[in-house]
């Protein structure tokens, strides 16, 4: 059994002192000018080997004289307006709707196509061709209008409402209007335009949200479009003459290439649409006619628009839109690989941010390991955006940058950046056990940090802490159950920990109940594997234990009319009849029809009640199980299973189910067995450390493997993990939780082990 | 202004003493042998001026001394089991689907055709063609069998599991299976199969309820189809014979016509599908033959099958099925005027009960006045389903049975069933102030509530207040605030007040959030019609001025794909731009496409998020409004609001809509101005006191009416209701609670108003 080795952190940051650890390395500052001593102090104290600037901050001209690599970022699709200014036509585009109007007589319905968007950013295109670039949309039959039945219409903007130094030809100087001649009355309908972007959305945002709009020393920048011959050219020679002119930069942090994702503004200047992983932006007259020459079809704005959906993560995914994603990641690979090529030939690192201009990288898609990509980096929310990145294959370093930021909306008087810093990093280091980060960062004012009481020393204590797993571990990977977990939704690998996830870690609350699967499995003692689909329709890989599919329905994580293609669901049945596990959360494999409303309603004993078989009674009782622990929730020393979001109405509709949690008639956690196999249906599953044991039980259970749960150490608080190194024979015990715990393992130490919040604690296994 | 009359009731029945109440009559007593002289003594201390038997116990030879007219059930449709086995061929029939059975290999799977339901009631009727009566469904690919591709088998039944009485070749002697010789592996499949219902459904509830299961007295009575020629015959004769042999009887009660509501149990004897509107049982070769005669297409078993769901009234309508419900109404119509016919021939009174054997009468439907009825009688459980009753048009006399029933459930000691009448009363007489009921009554055996301490005084209590409204009112209605709102749904007028019921007024958890709407219009002083997609598709009749449009989404009472008809939507944004109003509940007008969740998601300015949309800002802040009494729901002295159901995940869609209560970020009350229009939506509205007032003022506001809102009287505690009738020009106040009150009315009273729980008061109006 392990006895204990050493107490590594408190809450408020006890001194690493741990014999095998290194003291330096594996860290990122960023730094400023004007307080250069400071900046060695610090860079010494806690060990950075690498330092950085941050937006808004430049790389002080000493930078080079502490011996760390120094990291500057890049932008290659937009800083040189003089370029994007002469270059008009190759500024980027997006395809966007117009409001969706209801035509309330049968007169002339005029409908101000951007009225919506921030004229600052988005400028009707008028360059295109109109017939072909544009769309008048029937709202209430879905179908386009003929060219003829619409007429476009253009008046001056007000100059009050125009910038001093848009040209007099800038497109925002027009109010542009389509008027449809002889709408159907009570029709709806909108407007499918393209749009020039006029400014850079995270500029925009940096802008708006510091309030920088009037500073005549910032340059609104304009994108511009690497799919055009000038831009395509400029890029390269500009990065060349950069580095040229910057010898003191190792690492180059391209942020990002070139296509931003979808991220528009309200003519209240309040964001109106954010995807992060939208291609909303990828788009130009050039590129449509490269699709159609290749692919032999033509794809209209309304592919794009998806009926102002704008084929958002949620949304099944349609062959089109997939064939444009691939394209575009196709070539955003071949023109970035130019850029990495540049950065190589001057013998310096390339490294991509995961954000902003990120379109078509696609981490976990085919061509990214084209690129040639040295690093990523990227923030770190929470468990799941931290392996998102940790795991990102064909690159040789992975960095995360933590929270908080070193801004001042954080580091104030009265705020309390430590706490943030503790929050960020007991979740991250979920994650970070299971496949580690090469390195962790911080980003913002190294002044600011330096001058909140105590935050040097939560630095020094997590970047300690961080430095260990790699030292202690010998770079080994903690040991899993054994069992695997293939993650079935309709983007599968390519979309690798994404989950679910709506611009980074940003919680909505629609999503609550589903996101903490993914979040859950990102710091869980299982090998995780993300599969689509298409992958499983002609049988489920030999690999995989067991199948996970959680969403609500009708969306690419559910699945919708996906089930109906022949095989798929047959496939499932065949995989947990041979012995397989399935685990559905929300509403799995939701596809009304035959009979049902899930799909595999068979396998998971439940179903959805939408009303239509409210008259079939409905007999239950609640059971203890294995994975409640063998009690019932809510009931004696339990605590009542809470989903976390918008429950299902879901009931019994085989009498092999069983069930193990409800509220009212509505069924929370059952268990059925089908064939040789075995599927687990939850309501819900926020994230929490009680949720996450329960799916970690209803993993070991649905694999068969329950009767080997707790080889593996595990505590009987579930706020508190393990993570057992075998080629060093270590074992972490870690408190996920921000309060102080007295717990138990199951097995590898004896006796009761006491963590403060937040605290881990390495053993050595005898 | 007003003075106060007198004191009528307190929560305890204190003595009724009106100077212009008629102390005796509208009231319907249920009596029974061995308690002759305490029979007369309650007769004349309640007022009963009607007595009857109940089930399960014979009028006294000695009932026609009292002078009440007496009340008989008769069953046209069951009772003769000589004649029933007699007539093995005309026994009632069901199409009913097998259990759906996962097809585990590829080898012959065998499906035991009703192996779940309770075999002394359901056996396969093998003696019909099985190519046309019975099916195999793929429920994969949702296609019927080949007939070659299966067969079927029988072995008999273990005889310790058949009844001695049976006949030797009683179908339930044979356990019947299909096979399918060569079923696709992980396809399900279910048999659609033609049953013969070898127990009445309503006895056999009683029996299994009661434990009267093995009392030999008890013969288990097989109901037979008028369809038949023999059963027809037999059924004028035996009812002619019924009349001869029992002079005394004053009014015939059909318990009730021929075809019982869909009603079966499983093979534990618990129920396991009741629809008390279903069709399931009114099928039979020769019903279905005459159909193929007269609408010229044929109706294959899966018509009736409906996927399992049976044609639920949840379930949107198809063509099929209403022609059916037609085709079989028009018939049962016909053939109950035969019996109603001899009933007025022999001088009686003829009467219907609404319930069991009900199916094809649809009381509001085409064909129910010419059945010829004199009166109709239900069971009351709440506002609506007293209003079910005395809204029926096309006879003269309406009485509904109040609860409790005077069964041994409820009179036991420490049984409450003061507690229980009182509250069923205050449910009750919402709808009676309305809608009159023109008589009430009560059932079960009468010795139970004499013996039950101070129950006779209740019941004095109750008939008194009742009578009174029917002498004080002069038989006028109380006047409504001029609005007349339409009920929207798939059903429209054809099931009035029947909205979301589901087997009398059982509460279903599922349903709790919408079948408010109807309980509250049920004693609303409004005017209310029931109007159905088609009524309104070309126009909503000029009389209406709000639509309310309640239920789920694919549900027949949302609509589903209903808003897909050309002509729907528009004319309901007709309506309301022209200034009609709409309220919309749950998931209104719900039909997915086109950019939106709601088909009018334009003009409630609202939509539901089903995760398509997350991408999309949504901005809003809570603003007081007319409905929640110019403040917020859960802010100030304002009652949180409560839809008492799941939550809609609804978002805001328009700028123009205004939001007045919300959880999180899911909206639970808004408005929106559209056109002259206005519109109103709520998450849900279950029913209580609080929801009920929100109501009224949402219809009030919705149809621009709010200036005039308190010119009938309304109380300030949402727990007491006025009723004005003009004529007399008296005003009834009435607490619906079961607390006593202190209130103020809006007008016609001055003044504080107290009332004790449940209380009613008179007042004269000046």
């Amino acid at each position: 059994m392990g006895r204990i080795h050493n107490d590594e952190e408190g809450t408020g940051g006890a001194a690493v002192n741990h014999a095998q650890q290194k003291s330096s390395g594996r860290l990122t500052l960023p730094i400023q000018s004007g307080m250069d001593e400071r900046v060695g102090q610090l860079i010494g104290m806690l060990g950075a080997d690498w330092v950085r600037n941050s937006d808004g901050t430049s790389l002080p001209d000493t930078a080079a004289q502490w011996g760390a690599r120094i990291m500057s970022t890049y932008f290659p699709a937009r800083g040189d307006n003089e370029f994007a200014l002469a270059h008009p036509d190759e500024t980027t585009r997006m395809f966007l709707s117009s409001a969706t109007v209801t035509a309330m007589e049968s007169s002339p319905l005029d409908i101000e196509v951007a009225a919506e968007y921030y004229h600052k950013q988005i400028a009707p295109d008028l360059g295109v061709d109109t017939e072909r670039f544009w769309q008048v949309m029937d709202r209430s039959t879905g179908c386009p209008l003929k060219r003829s039945d619409w007429r476009i219409s253009t008046v001056p903007r007000d100059a009050a409402d125009c910038d001093d130094d848009w040209p007099a030809d800038d497109p925002r100087r027009e109010v542009v209007t389509v008027t449809i001649d002889s709408p159907e009355r009570f029709h709806l309908y909108s407007v499918n335009f393209m749009a020039k972007q006029m400014w850079d959305s995270t500029q925009m945002y940096n802008y708006l949200t510091n309030g920088w709009e009037d500073d005549p020393q910032r340059k609104k920048e304009i994108p511009y479009d690497i799919r055009y011959p000038a831009t395509r050219q400029f890029a390269r020679e500009q990065l060349t003459r950069w580095l040229e002119d910057n010898p003191q930069v190792d690492v180059v942090r391209f942020t990002t290439f070139f296509y931003h994702f979808h991220l528009v503004f309200g003519a209240d200047g309040k964001e109106k649409f954010v995807d992060w992983f939208g291609y909303g932006a990828s788009v130009s007259p050039k590129a449509i006619d490269a699709f159609e020459a290749e692919y032999g079809y033509r794809l209209d704005p309304e592919v794009f628009v998806d009926e102002g959906y704008y084929n958002s993560p949620f949304r099944p995914p349609r062959k089109k839109f997939v064939d444009w994603m691939d394209f575009t990641s196709r070539f955003v690979a071949e023109q970035a690989k130019q850029l990495v090529d540049i950065v190589h030939a001057h013998g310096r690192t390339a490294m991509m941010f995961l954000g902003d201009n990120w379109i078509g990288t696609e981490p976990y898609g085919d061509y990214f390991a084209g690129i040639g990509l040295d690093a990523v980096v990227g923030s770190v929310g929470n468990a799941a955006t931290c392996r998102m990145i940790s795991d990102i294959p064909h690159v040789s370093i992975h960095e995360g940058r933590l929270l908080p930021y070193f801004f001042p909306d954080t580091f104030h008087p009265g705020g309390q950046p430590e706490k943030e810093a503790w929050s960020s990093w007991r979740q991250a280091r979920r994650a970070i056990v299971r496949c580690p980060l090469d390195r962790i960062g911080w980003g913002g004012y190294l002044k600011l940090a330096d001058e909140a009481p105590g935050f040097t020393e939560v630095m020094q204590s997590i970047a300690g802490q961080f430095r260990a797993i790699h030292d202690i571990s010998q770079e080994d990977r903690p040991a899993t159950c054994g069992v695997k977990v293939g993650v079935l939704n309709a983007w599968g690998a390519r979309r690798s920990w994404q989950t679910h996830m709506v611009a980074h870690a940003l919680p909505y609350e629609h999503t609550t109940a589903h996101v903490g699967v993914v979040e859950a499995l990102a710091g869980m003692a299982v090998d995780v594997e993300f599969v689509s689909f298409a992958d499983i329709a002609d049988g489920v890989p030999d690999d995989i234990d067991v199948l996970i599919n959680v969403g609500e329905a009708a969306t690419a994580f559910s699945g919708g009319a996906a089930w109906r293609q022949p095989g798929l669901a047959q496939a499932v049945r065949d995989f947990i009849a041979r012995g397989g596990g399935i685990i559905g959360v929300g509403e799995p494999a939701a596809c009304p029809g035959n009979g049902r409303f899930f799909e595999l309603a068979d396998v998971f004993g439940v179903d959805r009640e939408c009303g239509w078989s409210l008259s079939t009674d409905r007999y239950f009782s609640l059971q203890p199980h294995f994975i409640t622990g063998g009690g019932i929730p809510g009931h004696g020393t339990i605590p009542a299973f809470d989903p976390q979001g918008r429950p299902g109405q879901v009931t019994v509709v085989r009498d092999s189910v069983k069930v193990h949690a409800a509220h009212g008639q509505s069924i929370d956690i059952a268990t059925n067995c089908f064939g040789d196999g075995r599927a687990v249906y939850f309501a819900g599953l926020g994230y929490s450390a009680d949720n996450e044991r329960l799916l970690y039980r209803a993993i070991m259970w649905a694999a068969g493997r329950e009767d080997s749960y707790g080889e593996l150490p595990v505590a009987q608080c579930p706020q508190v993990d393990t993570a057992y190194y075998r080629k060093a024979n270590k074992l972490l015990v870690f408190n996920n939780g921000g309060t102080p715990v007295t717990t138990r393992l199951s097995s590898l130490v004896a006796g009761e082990i006491t963590l403060d919040a937040g605290e881990s604690r390495w053993f050595d296994i005898d």
